[in-house]
């Protein structure tokens, strides 16, 4: 190919194609035309990206025609039904739903950890994982590698952008609402009347409140989101067997989610092998000094690359544990910046096969 | 004694002892004179208690005098000092601090899973749990005595009024000066310059943040929080070996402590079995239908007496072990509460020897 190649960002202007435009800005030279699509609500604004007024163009077979690759930032019956198209029209698509993670025909990359699966794509199409899998998995891997990994315990605590842009403004109309009373949230449902109806994509006030839900019900009382991070974690580290249990909760935090990690390996492990290990890890950045008041929070972490690792220490009462804490941009690496790797690994491949 | 027997509460105007003076009213026919006690700065204020307008006096070993029962909540440091005190003056004393913990000489007692410890006080202390652990203990007794409790994996959601008055008035502040602004949270460093240096008692913002950290720095990179939930769990369940990791979060709430609970058991467990144990346990509510929006939240539990547990489900990957999510009010059950319940015990006996 003498010509840089074509990408399409399908869903460009929801909260990770609007950060996906950020990101493209900074990475010159890898693409030729970008092409932004999305439903016709969006079609028509004019978005900037690397330098230039984009239009948004509606998401249609002829606009996806002479696209080389396709990234999907859509909802999952949008995606299962447009990936397949953008695939017979010559695309190679980097899908950011739920919709083909866990078929066998799609593999499931992070760029850190498992890129070689990238040329293993019978149907296509490349799937991006979950954002809260993201976040801590770019730090459970390279531990893996180190110790064998057997079972990990997850508890997350999960930004509200995480369910998008009207995840987001929930949180802030909410928030305008409570500010000011400071007995709010001493006092039973006095919360909830103060916030009245507008959840926005919660089932329940996230002001001054948190809600241990995300995602929709799945087998056994397990949430949909619980269910991915035990999945995804078996598919990108190939661990069949790998025990895991999670409870995702959402917090009133904007941007940047953290999970609470209980790891549990093979062999022993002392804190100080695991921070050495993690200091040399792609795309972990360990701050871990809380005599100092440093440990990863989502308010340092937004808007940066890396997961963020700290609170690394061995388990009282079983050396071959280590627990630690992990907050990652959702947006970025939980997302736009993951997909964006993807991609550029693929153009680099179309580029110079 | 013919008498109905003398209260004191020291530390009567922290955010604790404001709502013992609430609980106390609903609690007539047990205490004959209650006294009001706190440092040389509170003395002089009137507080409504009972009906009635009492004025809060300096803790003396004179205003000690007379008294049958003290309720202290007050830091460790007051408490090591002014408890044996009042136990010269003739007073039993229920410690809310951490000063008593741990002394084998001094009970640590929840009622409704250990009140037979409550006889054997050679100090003439007894000591009331941590409020993260009084929520997340009175649903794992129960579970415990049905399946044989072997490890717990903790992490928690820990209301900002857990660290006092002073915590709340900060999260409110805080929460004053980004609401409205609706780019913040969503790009480094914004809300750190929004809240300035107004972090009240906590190393870093609550407002739109998570911070993993709760306590002073104790061995292994552990907070003391977290060594807390081991050791007090322990301890409350008779149990020297239980395994416990912890990790240790504060959240922008105002009350209502909540924590994402892994159990594993000596035998097999199934979900159904655990939620009929629970919902026959003291001092527990099952708040337990995702699908109709329910589950325990801090907005919910506020304000009320019992720990609400739900989320209940079995482990995908292993049999023996339940998750589970518990809120309580780390005012009332997390402290005053369960101060005021085991200082009626202690009322009875002295009423009915």
């Amino acid at each position: 190919m003498a010509r840089l190649p074509t990408l399409a960002v399908v869903g460009a202007t929801g909260a990770v194609g609007t950060v996906m435009c950020e990101l493209l800005t900074g990475r010159r030279n890898v693409w030729g035309e970008i092409r932004l699509l999305a439903s016709e609500r969006s079609a028509g604004r004019r978005v900037r990206c690397r330098g230039e007024e984009l239009t948004v163009q509606v998401l249609t077979e002829e606009t996806l025609d002479g696209v080389d690759v396709a990234m999907f930032d859509v909802p999952d019956e949008i995606a299962a039904h447009w990936a397949p198209i953008a695939v017979d029209r010559g695309a190679v698509v980097v899908d950011n739903s739920g919709a083909f993670r866990m078929d066998p025909d799609v593999p499931l990359v992070v760029p850190e950890i498992n890129p070689e699966q990238l040329r293993n794509r019978p149907r296509g199409i490349v799937s991006n994982a979950n954002c809260t899998t993201l976040a801590m998995i770019v730090a459970v891997a390279p531990l893996h590698r180190e110790y064998g990994l057997r079972e990990l315990v997850l508890a997350s605590y999960q930004a509200v952008s995480g369910a998008g842009q009207a995840g987001a403004e929930a949180l802030h109309d909410q928030l305008a609402k409570v500010a000011g009373d400071r007995l709010l949230g001493s006092r039973t449902g006095d919360v909830r009347q103060a916030v009245g109806d507008e959840l926005g994509p919660f089932p329940a006030p996230l002001a001054l409140n948190v809600v241990p839900w995300a995602g929709s019900l799945a087998d056994g009382g397990w949430s949909s989101e619980e269910m991915k991070l035990r999945n995804e974690s078996r598919k990108i580290l190939g661990l069949r067997d790998l025990k895991v249990s999670a409870t995702c909760v959402r917090v009133p935090v904007v941007t940047g989610h953290s999970v609470a990690v209980h790891a549990v390996f093979a062999t022993e492990i002392d804190a100080e092998g695991a921070r050495n290990v993690l200091r040399n890890a792609p795309g972990v950045i360990v701050v871990d000094d809380p005599a100092a008041g440093e440990f990863p929070m989502p308010i340092d972490a937004v808007g940066t690359d890396p997961s963020w690792v700290g609170r690394i220490r061995r388990a009282v009462d079983d050396p071959r544990a280590l627990d630690f804490f992990v907050t990652g941009d959702n947006l970025r690496k939980g997302a736009a910046l993951n997909t964006a790797q993807i991609a550029e690994l693929l153009a680099k491949d179309l580029t110079h096969p």
